[in-house]
This record gives C-alpha cells, structure tokens and sequence, in this order.
C-alpha cells in the first residue's frame, strides 16, 4: 500500500558530478514508492498481490498504466493532485536521490480512500503499509490503517519513517521495519526488523533476537532493496515461516534487489543463487 | 527551432550530495531545450517569436501543451519516438544537469521537417539554430536549415556543439555562438561571439572585435544564460544593432537569466537594473 506513489526514473551515468552537466546514457521509468516496489517484488516472485494507493494527475495516470502494463493487480483512489516523480541516479559506486514532494491529499480524498481499503481487506491476508505519508494526512493514519487491518484479521507490516513511523508504531502492527537509527526512536510493541545496509538485518522476534547478512557484498543499487525485504517478510508472515529462515531469505532477496539496476525489480538468478549458498543467519547473544 | 526539445524540470535542493537522497523543495516545469529557452526569452521581452522543432510520445505532447501555456506560438511536426526530459537541479552554489538522450528521428520525420522549416522561412527575418542533434539525424543538418534560410534572405544563429557545430559553421551563419573551448574547434565563416561565463562575452565581427560582461557578477543558475544571449543576438540582427551595443545587451540579458532560477526565463527587473547600470563594453587589442 502507497499512499505517495511516485513515476520513478532512473538513470544511469558513469559518474554524478555535482555541478556538471551530465548525458544520461540509460532511462528506467517504472511505478514507483516504496509500496509498490514491495509489491512489484512480490509480483516478480509469482506471489499473488495488490497494489493500492492514491494516484492523481497526468503522472498519476502514467504510474496506473505502468502498472497495468507490468501485468501488476491494482486497485487506486484517484485524487486530483498531480503524482510525484522521483529521480534515482545511479552511477559506478551508488546511486542518488531526487524525490519531489508530491500532492497534497484533501479530507475527502482521505475518506474515500479508508472506505477503499477496509472494502480491500476482506481478500487480504498481510498489508505492508510503506513510505512517506502526502501532505494532508495526519501523521496517525498509518495507525489507522493498522486498527483496520487488525478488525479484519489481516497481518501487517510498517515500514515507514519520522513522525509516521512513531505514531504507526504505536499501533502494534506485526511487524515493523525501520532502519537502525529510526528504530531508537520507537518502542517495542511487535516483531522490529532493522536493516543495516552492508551489515545485514536484525530481527527482534517472539521467538528470539536473530541476525541475517547476504553471503557476500552485491555492488549495485541499494534503493529497493527495503522494499524487497519488506516483500520476503510479508510472504513469510502470511506463510507462518519461522523466522531464522524467514530472515535468511529477506536478506537474500534484499541483495537480489541490491543487484537489479532499477529500484522495485530483482534479480532472480542472484536470489536463486544466494540462497542456495545460504544467508549467514545466527541468534544473537 | 530545437530539433531535440526537452521537459525541463528545475529541482531546487539546498545542496546536492552525491549518494544522499534529497527531497526536492522546489519543482519547476517547462518547455526547454536551447531553442524553446531562446524562443522564451524573446517572448517575455515582447518580441514576436515562432518556436519550431520536433515533439513525440506523451513527453512531447505535455511540451507543447506547455508551449502553449505560456502563450509562446509554437508549430512542430510531430515525431513517433519520446521526447527527452531534462533534470536541473539547482543548489545554492550552482546546477547540475542530466539530459535523457531524447528519440531517434527516421528519414520520413526529417524531410516532413525540412519542408515544414522551409515553410516557415517565408514569415521570419532570423532563425536562432539551437542545440543538440537528435539521434537518427546527420552531423550536417544545421547545414541544411541555414543553407535553406540563406535561400530565403533570413539571417541565421547558431550555437551548438560538436560535430553538429563544426558541420553547421561550414555553412557560413550570420553568427556562431560557441563557448571558449568550441571556438578553437571551428574556423572564422562569419561573426564569432563566444561566452565564457563570468567573464563575459567576446565578438569577432566584421566591425572588428569587442568584449562586453555584466557589470557586477550575478549569482544563481546559469543553464539558459548562452540561451538569452542567442535571445539578444537575434533581436540584434533583425534590428540592425550596431555590436557594441548589441553585445552589452546580451551580456545584460544574459545575467538577467542567471538571476532567474529556472532556465529560459529571465528577471526582467534585473535586466532593466543591469543595463541602466551599462555592462562593461570594449573594443579588443
């Protein structure tokens, strides 16, 4: 679920130098925000999924069509802002961000849209509630969100920052995934995987603290690979997959993502190998 | 007449770190590449201006609806590939440039547009020549267009770069617009003016040789200040403006558009300030 979905760019060039002008060699342009990378990764991974959020715009319309035409099941609110664009660089070493600030949600809009999904949990096993929250929402409503879930039986996962983080936190989804500085600034009222970039994940579960880290280093893209994360963990909520496997195979599949040029996709060859050759997983002490 | 148009979005960061993610305060869009700048500036001076060139796709189809959103005439042909986008992202310091690389133009389009321009030579008294080459088209195409615009008494800008600008010279326009390091590249056909930024403009002509730069250095985003100066030299050659002043106007249009933050506009306030104040003109040794 993406409340701020986004036309995603990429583009490639040999190296971005600040204050220079720079031929783009190659442009990727896909659906995206981090709710839709989530579940174009599911999708990629032959996992029935649904896609749903809030669209406006002449952009809006571009992401609702590429979306159709990734063969992705969506099912969007339309609002009379304009979509945002978000600008992925990626150069030889890593890549760099341009997100634009996107539309302003009316109460409305808002309602609409909370009729929309509790109509949509009722088919629904796990939700992931991703990225930032448009201007015009209160900063609870991922904390609303969850409260619906949670009427309807369906799992979630929160994967979100600041002050959207805080109050949805607070809401006790299943699981929550922020990155290892956010995760200071929540309590503990569920599952908390914290991703820590090269060094792998940690997990804090019901069932013990577990860390996971990919076999070795993938040079690559690491936007997305988050999403692909919050992907696996879905996948393994809804399969009651414990989670020492659980988390071996969110971090594989986060390098997987890590080696797929663009933000959202995977490459399944790496997923296949790296796990054959078994993420490092081990209780922590 | 831009042969490879652009949906220019201006970015305003506070400062760009490569590998960091930004968002974006500020999102400016509009119809750019050189020649629509040029063709911008003429139009917010008041002078009558025709912007021509090539669109396509649904890119191309947003350009123009730009083009006639601000009240600019416009008459392009129309191409099957995608018209480029074109990110600046401008910082407190300076901008940073990434340029798709724009369609590929088939044999068919560029005839359809050869005899469209020809059409059009009939109802103007200068032609300003800008930028870059689309794919598909060959090095001697500006070539083609001044030889044609020669045929019908039309005067002729030009200002490019490389191969296209090396071609395009040897068919001896009014005016080549290179900077410093292109200059070199290109022998004298007929009246030289080269921009070398803050040190301002110098004209080889046949009334002999001047220098002119703005009288105080002005900060901001310099994308479009080569653009105002074609402007100026345009309005120039049709008016019959002796050099020396015609070169301390484009030195002052030039800064103008260095004071507006998005690129193909200029600060007409500072415009007016500047030339009261009188850019610094000389004869060269």
């Amino acid at each position: 679920m993406t409340l701020n979905p986004a036309l995603d760019l990429t583009y490639t060039v040999d190296e971005l130098v600040r204050h220079a002008t720079h031929r783009v060699g190659v442009v990727a342009e896909h659906a995206g925000g981090k709710g839709l990378n989530v579940a174009n990764v599911l999708h990629a991974l032959g996992e029935p999924v649904l896609a749903t959020g809030l669209l406006g715009g002449r952009t809006g319309t571009h992401v609702r069509a590429l979306v159709d035409a990734a063969g992705l099941a969506g099912s969007f609110v339309t609002i009379g802002g304009e979509t945002r664009r978000t600008v992925t660089v990626v150069d030889r070493a890593d890549a760099t961000g341009l997100w634009e600030p996107g539309p302003t949600v009316t109460s409305a809009e808002w309602a609409a849209f909370a009729e929309h999904y509790e109509s949509l949990m009722a088919g629904a096993s796990v939700v992931v509630l991703s990225g930032s929250l448009p201007q015009g929402l209160r900063p609870d409503t991922y904390a609303v969100l969850i409260a619906a879930a949670k009427r309807h039986g369906v799992r979630t996962v929160l994967d979100t920052s600041g002050e959207a983080l805080v109050h949805g936190a607070a809401a006790a989804p299943d699981v929550v995934k922020p990155n290892a500085e956010e995760a200071r600034a929540i309590g503990r009222t569920g599952t908390l995987v914290v991703s820590r970039g090269r060094e792998g994940l940690i997990a804090y579960t019901g069932e013990g603290t577990f860390e996971a880290a990919a076999p070795e280093i993938v040079e690559g893209n690491p936007t997305g690979a988050g999403d692909a994360c919050a992907a696996a963990i879905a996948r393994g909520l809804r399969d009651g997959t414990p989670w020492p496997a659980l988390l071996a195979d969110a971090a594989a599949l986060a390098a997987a993502a890590v080696a797929a040029p663009v933000a959202g996709a995977v490459d399944l060859d790496e997923y296949d190998r790296l796990r054959r050759r078994g993420p490092h997983v081990q209780p922590d002490r």
